[in-house]
Parts: C-alpha cells; sequence; structure tokens
C-alpha cells in the first residue's frame, strides 16, 4: 500500500515537472520572459512590479499576473500601469500551474516580452512548486530580519535572484545587508543580489538592466547560438 | 469513493478537533494559559516574546515553544531568558499538535502559568490547525501594509487579538494603524488591538496586563464560576 501510493507521487511530480517544462519552453518560443516573484506577505512585491512595469513599458510590453487569497487590491494598483489580471486562491496558499493557464488568456491574446507573475505571500509553499518560469526572484525585505535565509532555506535555494527591498529603513531597523547576503549564499552559492528601495527608486535601474539582458540570453537560448548554425 | 474521502477527511477533522480540545482543557485544568502567535516571516514575534517574556517572568513562570522550518536561531533568542525548546518541521509551513505534543516534555515537567507557542512564519497555513491555544494573536507589523486583513482573512479571522508591530516604524513607512484595525474588523469585528514597538518597548505593558487578565479568566473558567456553587 505505501509503495502504491509513492508511485502514485512520483507519477504526479513527473507530470507537474512535465507540464512546467512545456510552458516554459512555450513561453520563450513566443518571445515571453516569465519573471516569477515569491515573499513573505508585505515585503513590497507589489511596489516593485509597479516600478518595473513604469520602466520597462517604456520599451517593452509587460504582463502581470497577481496572485493572492483574496481581494482585487493588488490588480487594481498594477492594472493602470500594464495588462494584469488577479488570480485569487480562494484560500490556497500558493500558486500552481494549471490556475495559472486558466488565468493567463484575461491577458488576451498579446506575446508579452515580459510576464510578470506574483505569488501568494508565503516564503514557504510557494518553493515547492514550478510554474515554468524563467527566473525565480525572491523579494526580502529589510524589516524582516537578516536572519531569514537560514530560517526558509527552500525559498531561497529554488531562486536565482534576491531583491532586498525597502533600504531606505536601514538606519531604523536592525538589518545588515551583508549578514543577509552572508545567510543566502551559505544557502545558495550562485544567487544574485538586487539592494534596493522600491518605494524611492533607488536600485531599481539595475534590477531593470539585469531582467533585460535575462531576456535576451533566454531568448538567444531559444533560437540557438548563431554560431551553432554555421 | 468520493463519498469515502469525504467521510475520512471529515473522521480526521473530528479527531484532531478532539485532541485540540482535550489538550487545552488538559492545560487549564494544569494551570496553563496558552498562547499561540501566528505572523509572517518577520513581523516581530520573537522580540515580542523576549519583550513579553522579561516582564511576565517576574511574577508568573513561562514556557516557550519556537517552531521554525530550520535552524535554533529562535530557541538560542529566548532561552537566556525563560525555559525555551524549539520545534524544526524539517520543510512544513505550519505546526501541528502532535508535534507540540512531542516536543513539550523538553521543557520538563513544570507546569507554567505561560505558555507561548510560536508558528512557523507564515500568515496562510497556521490558521487552518488548532493547536489547542487558549487564544490565538496574530502579529502584523507596520511594515507589511495597512491592507493585509483583506488579502489574508483566515488568519486574521480565526485570532482573537492582533498585535500591529512596529509603531517606532510608522513615520517612514506607508501604513495607517486607523485603516488596517478598519480593514481586520471588517474580517472578524469583536477582535482586540495592541498596537506596540515590540523592540522599544511602547503598548507593551497593556499587552502584559491583557495577558494576565486572560489567564485569571481562563483558570476561572476551569473551575467554574463561584456563584454556580451555591
Amino acid at each position: 500500500m505505501s509503495t502504491e501510493t509513492i508511485s502514485v507521487k512520483q507519477d504526479i511530480r513527473t507530470l507537474r515537472q512535465a507540464a512546467a517544462a512545456a510552458f516554459k519552453k512555450r513561453m520563450q518560443e513566443q518571445g515571453t520572459c516569465v519573471i516569477r516573484l515569491l515573499s513573505s506577505p508585505g515585503s513590497g512585491k507589489t511596489t516593485l512590479l509597479e516600478e518595473t512595469a513604469k520602466r520597462l513599458r517604456e520599451h517593452h510590453s509587460v504582463g502581470i499576473l497577481v496572485g493572492d487569497i483574496a481581494t482585487n487590491r493588488d490588480a487594481e494598483r498594477l492594472a493602470p500601469l500594464v495588462t494584469t489580471a488577479q488570480i485569487t486562491t480562494g484560500g490556497a496558499c500558493h500558486l500552481e500551474l494549471p490556475l495559472v493557464e486558466k488565468i493567463l488568456p484575461q491577458l488576451g491574446n498579446q506575446s508579452f516580452e515580459f510576464l510578470f507573475v506574483e505569488d501568494v505571500g508565503n516564503l514557504v509553499c510557494p518553493a515547492s512548486h514550478d510554474l515554468g518560469e524563467h527566473l525565480r526572484v525572491l523579494v526580502l525585505s529589510t524589516t524582516e530580519g537578516d536572519d531569514k535565509p537560514g530560517k526558509y532555506p527552500k525559498a531561497f535555494r529554488t531562486s536565482q535572484a534576491v531583491v532586498i527591498n525597502k533600504t531606505d529603513l536601514l538606519p531604523y531597523v536592525p538589518f545588515s545587508v551583508d549578514r543577509a547576503m552572508a545567510d543566502a549564499r551559505d544557502v545558495r552559492g550562485d544567487l544574485e543580489f538586487f539592494p534596493m528601495s522600491a518605494l524611492s527608486g533607488e536600485g531599481i535601474e539595475a534590477w531593470c538592466e539585469y531582467l533585460i539582458a535575462l531576456r535576451d540570453k533566454t531568448m538567444a537560448e531559444a533560437t540557438g547560438p548563431v554560431s551553432d548554425m554555421d
């Protein structure tokens, strides 16, 4: 009986991994770079998206899916800036790919150059689910404490970049950017860090440049290196 | 098949409710008031416990169980103050009663007057689990935004009190205590609020007085009202 249970679990995991890989490839082929934001509630994901969208939309098409347990508050903030749809989970603690794929058509038929997916505010459960994103970004705010990477290791281990947000509050909180980065590097050595204040705009330009370079790289991988075509 | 599945789920729920009620009664009969803290990561639960324990231990016996996914960092902070044990979930996103009951003996044979249980930092999943606590307290920090009650309704709906922590940062963050309280009251009308800065100590005395009064009330309920015994 227990063997049977394990086998079913593995089948589901394999199916989910295949679905995430297929979604990722489909997005890449249509020119869309998918960036997913993961964090505690209140770390500033939505403010970060507001400020990122304001800059990227000048030269790029941007779509946003925002996940929440309840309310459309985040979509109401973002919709005036770029095409946005709200995913309301009705209680579930994280997004899953079938829900993302169900809501995606609400953004219209556009192939956005950037598609941002803001997960439910939760530093635990979303880390276990692959939404087929090209980049997983963890947003850690300075008010949460610099001891969080070691305490929530999976969220940091499965991300490629960390935004250290709310640096404008550094004079008032017991938080060391160096300590947070060292603690995060103990979990995953190759993390990229972006200290910033999404509210004041400090540090946001470097972040946007990184996203544009990442999209270029992702799309180059989709078409394959030119040298290989000789 | 689906009927069978539902019936199993209900059985498990009934068993869990009975176990939580039994634990609550047992604690009450031995004179222990169980207070559980629930919040996002980094809202200041451990600092709140440090400052609460410093004050309560002058006239009361205090024990603390701290839950985390990984590390003993919280227990290391609290152990110099009062008897403390760390519950490490190894990945699980919330505490459950069997784990609490398994670790409880590490506090020794003492019947504490106050037993604090700090759940894993997560504003979603812990709200669905009853640990047999006499009081569930939600800690919301001013840096998380005053829109959180409506976005995470279950955590607020299942709590009886809300600590609004980090009021020392109010001059620097876009947060209105009144808006947060109004939003929380829309979710649950009879919530008690304790605005405070656990770091500076402002507001902590009223909170400690509330806990002492709550314990007196809980213990009076255990022995039954005197007037009924006439």
